[in-house]
């Protein structure tokens, strides 16, 4: 017969057994620690009808979307989970309770341009607090806390988030009289990392038109940096001048008060007046989040306040505060950087056994008796050598092997191989257990990142 | 603003909060159980090359799989887990060593007529152990026990796991004569439940021209019931006739053999010679699973023994056994029955903390603490009425209501009412933790389902 030849679509992350194993524990650690901050876990359909999906219309997302007719629906891949959260809030409304604070892990698409990590299909893991009518600042100073949390919890210490407030941004520009090419402006400030001050200013003046002493201000304002109070010190300088900035500023520093409640130290934290976000999205406070020692990564955490989720769906006005994790790109960055913590294990089983006898009973009655302590067990009784058999474990990295012959059997021991050590030990099953669970709990300590 | 009417397209389950949190503990539950006998978690895209997907070709799933062009590619959702294997395992044999045992939990899709608890997005939970060349028969009883182990983790007790050996069928078929009427007389026999005896005789004589004496034993063969003992010492009378018919009759009564081992009750067990399954796809055990108080709803829990995984991708022989749940179609169904256990929690947080003072320092540090104990709190600070914010917990049904004023913050105490017994206390933070917690544990002991 002829075969067709397999293959994974450009795009498409299709891991092995052992990063897919680091993959679900830093899944895992995702809703652990979302669901400590009261997210509730939601699952919404990866097809949606496109009319509802592009209700926004517009963007450059829209090329990118897989879209197709199935029988006479029009229908659409999500392309992020804050669309289909906006329906789903929407659609049941009459349901819910606000705030509703959620979370998200799933695969979102986006028909990108194949390029070396760069996806089209992503896990996106995403937590929303969404209000009805109104929505308290301490959810803004809440979402820093959560990111810290959440990156502590993988393992990461060098990250910083920064933090800025759209409201002091647009209450500057609105005091400079410069509202209407304020989005401009922004867009090319936020390109002073890259290009410099001295380039930012030369596209103000030229490109924008931004009268000289109004660039001059602007760049003055964007260098504001240095510690926390510091940079609010400088601010504080400013306020009486616009009632949106001195607003924004208040928020901040609301903010930054709470941080220290919520537990996050000073070095993880960072105010940054040059971080604007989605231009046309957020309204309030906004986020990024860097790895320190990985800057040409970019954000690997963004989000920010924003005033309505579900205006294409509903008159109601519903606020809301978010992030989202691009789950899939972090996770084959930190594959590339060799950040993912060799050391933890990614076996399918904890242990191996092989028994030596014909009758297979005592084996496994004595797996049965190790699963339901919790141990994971394969029984390998294929026809290998036994050569093939230790291979085997080898190669999966299970950490023990059992050997279990008449004479074990007569004598109510087990002979257990520790892999890492060479160490093997016969001991009744009871010991046994509790010496592979004492090792499996040492073997288990540590972070899935490593830096 | 003209709004978009947000809806969710029919067949596709989208669940509020409390019945999310339900299906989570059961993925949970089947990913606990299924790591504990060593499978490796998988996950491939969702979208797969149509040429690779649909190798197999035509059948009954083509017309409804989603199917569609995007640029130049030709691409498919996928409709099972089972073809996805087969390519991951083709395409990484040589990173792969075997047995390989991966369990997958993941959305496929099939454009099915709508209908009432039919789905077209539904989630399948699949475990399948694949050999290189061969595979031990030992991994055919291993899977009832696995089947046993999940379904008791789910809380379910009335259910039974059905197995026959398509050798057994084939070998007898063989036997009479009526190999090339095989697939018909078990297509036939497989109606026996809902049509009768009879009518099964009479389609077979009439319809299919059995020969009338072939056609009763046929019928006697298939009226073998009773206990496993006396159906195996039935089909003993019938050796020496068949080849095939002795092999599956061997790798019958060892399965039989081990399912005492691997601690399956033989009430949860049953020999039945009328199920086949896949008629051009099974080769060995076969396996369905019923609940006995809705026998209505067919299997929920199915598959079997496998020559050739991968014989569309791959010269190598990769025979394996499996089994399927499709969950989303078992959760409606239990949803249906009321089977799914109320008294589990489905809150998105344990504990609602109402600071009562204007700076929320304290409120923020006691819900730090209660956090770094594994304790899911949230904070209300929304600027709503005492009562709103009482109702708020319990629509949500938070367990806990933390109210935090400058009396507790002096005395160092906090004020915690148990929602379900009205009882309030005040204790320091940490007897407060401990009296959560022990409130916790008592409430989340019990079975996602109950019968």
């Amino acid at each position: 017969m002829a075969k067709q030849t397999p293959r994974t679509l450009s795009g498409f992350m299709e891991l092995l057994p052992a990063p897919q194993q680091q993959m679900e524990r830093i899944m895992e650690t995702l809703r652990k620690t979302y669901a400590l901050y009261g997210f509730t876990p939601l699952d919404t359909p990866i097809i949606e009808s496109s009319e509802v999906l592009l209700a926004k219309g517009g963007g450059e997302t829209e090329k990118q979307i897989y879209r197709f007719q199935k029988g006479d629906a029009d229908l659409s891949l999500r392309f992020d989970l804050t669309v289909p959260l906006a329906k789903y809030v929407a659609l049941h409304y009459n349901d819910l309770t606000f705030p509703f604070r959620r979370y998200q892990i799933g695969k979102v698409y986006r028909g990108e341009r194949a390029q070396r990590g760069r996806f089209r299909e992503f896990y996106q893991a995403d937590i929303d607090v969404i209000g009805d009518g109104k929505l308290s600042i301490l959810n803004e100073a809440e979402i820093p806390a959560i990111i810290y949390k959440t990156f502590s919890a993988l393992g990461l210490k060098r990250f910083r988030i920064r933090v800025n407030n759209r409201k002091i941004l647009n209450g500057f520009y609105a005091a400079l009289g410069l509202t209407e090419k304020a989005g401009d402006i922004m867009r090319t400030v936020d390109k002073l990392e890259k290009i410099g001050a001295g380039k930012v200013q030369e596209i103000l003046t030229g490109d924008l038109a931004v009268p000289p002493e109004d660039a001059k201000e602007i760049i003055e304002f964007i260098s504001i940096t240095g510690d926390t109070q510091a940079i609010l010190t400088a601010l504080e300088t400013r306020r009486g001048r616009n009632e949106t900035f001195d607003e924004g500023l208040e928020e901040l520093n609301t903010v930054v008060q709470y941080l220290g409640d919520f537990g996050v130290p000073a070095e993880n934290f960072a105010v940054d007046l040059t971080i604007a976000r989605g231009l046309d999205y957020y309204t309030g406070t906004v986020y990024e989040t860097v790895l320190l020692d990985h800057p040409e990564i970019g954000s690997v955490c963004s989000g920010g306040r924003y005033d309505n989720l579900a205006e294409y769906y509903a008159e109601k006005q519903l606020p809301g505060v978010g992030i989202s994790i691009g789950l899939t790109r972090l996770f084959y960055v930190l594959g590339e950087q060799g950040m993912l913590n060799p050391e933890l294990p990614t076996a399918p089983a904890d242990v191996l056994i092989l028994p030596m006898t014909e009758d297979l009973s005592a084996a496994i009655a004595l797996a049965t008796e190790l699963r339901e302590n919790g141990i994971r067990v394969q029984l390998h009784c294929e026809e290998k050598k036994f050569k093939q058999k230790i291979g085997y474990a080898d190669k999966w990295k299970i950490p023990y092997v059992i050997f279990l012959g008449e004479d074990e059997i007569q004598a109510g021991v087990v002979a257990c191989k520790d892999m890492q050590t060479g160490e093997q030990t016969k001991l009744d099953p009871k010991a046994t257990i509790y010496r592979i669970k004492a090792g499996l709990d040492s073997q288990n300590k540590g972070f899935v990142i490593k830096e």
